[in-house]
């Protein structure tokens, strides 16, 4: 522990910062002035102030008229830089412009057609009313079974959830973990919704910068270098987004080790599985039964717009993630569930993994088209359905180069920005989601430009 | 401002809670105790933990490792009582007992037919990716319509959400509005997840309890009355759950009135609008425009299982939410979106208006019925398909009382205790979400029970 003196200083520091935090773009209706008290607030009210308790149930301030305004929080959570791109990439080719598109991180494909039959049938039989909270048993059942055929592991259903989205699995497990002022390590660059959510409830993302020398990876190294006092675990994806590097066994082995040593939680996004080209990744659950998964019916299942996820917890925290479930989403798509059961038919899966060759055939046609233009790719991306390319050769602002290809070249691909902060001006993702048709027009184009 | 000493006072005594606060339901499988050092720490201490500062981006403790276990707010976060009534119910059905069930929150109808057929219609086309956000245009442009055909309002696309569910309104408005230890008036009873999404975000659900005198509503001299120094705005739900009471016109610009004075935000959930049988509630956009409305089609347009709602809320609100909805949610379900367009066609209409009539009826017969059999009901429940029922003449353990009539005579009803605390031992829900030969047979049952 540093000196005390240091310490409070600190606190007093947090404490002026937090009295004079914007607090959030201010309503243009809004005529309600901060009260003139605040204003003669000493630095000991201020740091009485600071000690306010929302756990204790009361509040000791005496600020009784605030402004309108919105919470902190709100400065903190950015949108996606993408929107821009996908924006104008819409509105070029509705004005007749051919546009490839690179940027959107979703498959091609519509849903296979036995899915969406089965979401038919549902609504036929009128499968619209609230199922339960966790997700309709059948669902849980066939995740179960999903477990012990794709992976030889024996995850009951009562440690597996049905989420909205992978996005509500995130939801329910930063509700669960994350006390104020909590952090997670998280890859940077990495799936920028995940240090959101912890943002959402007062926690934070603490982001560790990694590149090749890692794959784009935590290691046991990592974990160990950048855990914070106020770190309470540590999340990856593998596959990746935006770098599709995988973690092997050993690596998920040496994670978790780490993260245990600390008594740390570990978070592992596994929502890729299944579009690995390589290998196949590993689910933590084979080295940490403890861990936290978070996957998708959306990626490999192809079913983005229906919005259904599912995590695997201890049983302990899916029950109390169930109690937070009612209350947070009370029910998912019934008939989105009832359809998901047909992902698991043979006939459903021969379909993807026949999209799944396809993926590959694009990655390894893109991989070294990309590097031969003069984009930097270090690491092997070895799933999902990215390349993330150092593009310092060609910009320092890859927002800006991300646009101008667009208006110039009619290529849409994603700015680094939207994965972090670590050289992220240098960086572009490009995403393989559309046919090797309009990938080689991509390239043709791009290789007029940049050579 | 109260005295430093008192403040400083409560301020340690906070801390002490704090540090030894419970954790959550310990992990089973945890096997890292806390670290010794922890155990040493003074109150000095002890306040300087207290004042760690999540939006410093630091932690100033020393504390590297942690036990597992859960957030605080897990254990402030209550599961529906009803969950129990629902899984013994349909244990007894599934067992040939003649339950006649008013328990569950949701219309009986399943969806209607040509809502159905437009979702299978999109299924049809492909309409199964990724869509905006802020949801599809033509939904929020017929919304807009909505409000001016329904209300003569002008309310454009630009200051309409739509969500997942009114439960995706409620999250993206708390976590636009509260900062930590933030406070928000509602009801009690009322809809007991509002006060969860408020302590999501760790905020806090400020109950006011409210009975006949104020028709179990807000009123301006209740704002007035129960404003905290740390309170932000107040919430109403109009009609409400569970007592079925709906404000008017002049009640309304009341409690706007009462919540603007404080400089504080009023929400306003109307996601049982039109279901009101006595007058057309009317919406508080009629005389506060910058109040946040929260509804859904899950209750008038009886589809609950597609997990759709939307909000309105003041232009600059929206664009903030829309960044958040990027994060939280990416998308709503797109086909669920498409089969409510379906929703505000004249066929669709005549189908909703007359199961309002039927609904009508049902409380017409019921109301009567439930408070001949004892029960207490001192305000006209004017819409949703709630009777909120004093049982004190029979019970004080509404909970046990639920469960004996369930267990010994077949009918199923939700404990007050699932919408709050005063007075909710006393309290006993009944929905009319049944037919009327069923709710004739509860109330004979009943009646042999009771007189």
């Amino acid at each position: 522990m540093e000196g005390p003196i240091v310490k409070y200083s600190m606190v007093i520091l947090a404490t002026a910062r937090w009295a004079y935090r914007p607090r959030g773009r201010p309503d243009p209706e809004a005529c309600y002035p901060v009260r003139p008290e605040r204003q003669r607030l000493s630095l000991a009210s201020l740091l009485l102030l600071e000690c306010r308790a929302s756990w204790f149930g009361v509040n000791f301030m005496s600020l009784d008229a605030r402004p309108r305004g919105f919470a902190a929080r709100v400065n903190d959570i950015e949108p996606f830089r993408v929107v821009e791109v996908l924006e104008r990439a819409t509105q070029l080719s509705a004005a007749g412009v051919d546009v490839v598109h690179m940027a959107a991180g979703e498959p091609d494909f519509a849903t296979a057609a036995p899915i969406i039959e089965a979401g038919r049938a549902a609504l036929a039989r009128g499968e619209t009313q609230y199922s339960q909270a966790a997700g309709i048993p059948q669902l849980r059942e066939a995740l179960s079974q999903h477990y012990a055929e794709r992976y030889g592991l024996e995850v009951p259903p009562a440690r597996i959830m049905v989420t909205p989205g992978a996005s509500g699995a995130l939801l329910l497990i930063a509700a669960l973990l994350m006390n104020p002022g909590d952090g997670m390590l998280m890859t940077d660059p990495g799936y920028p919704c995940n240090r959101h959510f912890m943002r959402l409830v007062e926690g934070q993302g603490q982001l560790v910068p990694v590149g090749a020398a890692s794959r784009y990876q935590l290691s046991g190294a990592l974990v160990d270098a950048h855990w914070q006092p106020n770190t309470i675990g540590a999340m990856v994806a593998s596959p990746a987004n935006p770098t599709g590097t995988a973690l092997s066994r050993a690596e998920l082995t040496a994670l978790s080790a780490a993260v245990r040593a600390r008594g740390g939680h570990l978070l592992v996004d596994e929502i890729y599985h299944g579009l690995c080209y390589d290998f196949d990744a590993p689910s933590v659950l084979e080295v940490d039964p403890d861990a936290f998964v978070i996957n998708s019916f959306s990626k490999y299942f192809g079913m983005t717009g229906w919005r259904l996820g599912w995590l695997v917890a201890p049983e302990a925290a899916v029950a109390e993630m169930e109690k937070m479930a009612q209350n947070f989403f009370i029910s998912m798509s019934t008939m989105a569930q009832h359809a998901a059961l047909a992902g698991f038919e043979p006939q459903t899966l021969e379909i993807l993994e026949e999209r799944r060759a396809i993926f590959r055939q694009r990655r390894d046609f893109l991989l070294p088209a990309v590097q031969s233009l003069g984009f930097d790719v270090p690491c092997q991306p070895e799933g999902a359905f990215y390349i993330y390319a150092d593009a310092s050769r060609f910009t320092q602002d890859s927002q800006a180069f991300c646009l101008s290809l667009l208006e110039q070249h009619g290529v849409a691909l994603t700015p680094g920005l939207d994965f972090g902060h670590a050289r992220a001006n240098e960086h572009l993702r490009f995403s393989y989601t559309t046919g090797m048709d309009r990938l080689e027009a991509a390239v043709e184009r791009l290789s007029r430009v940049l050579s």
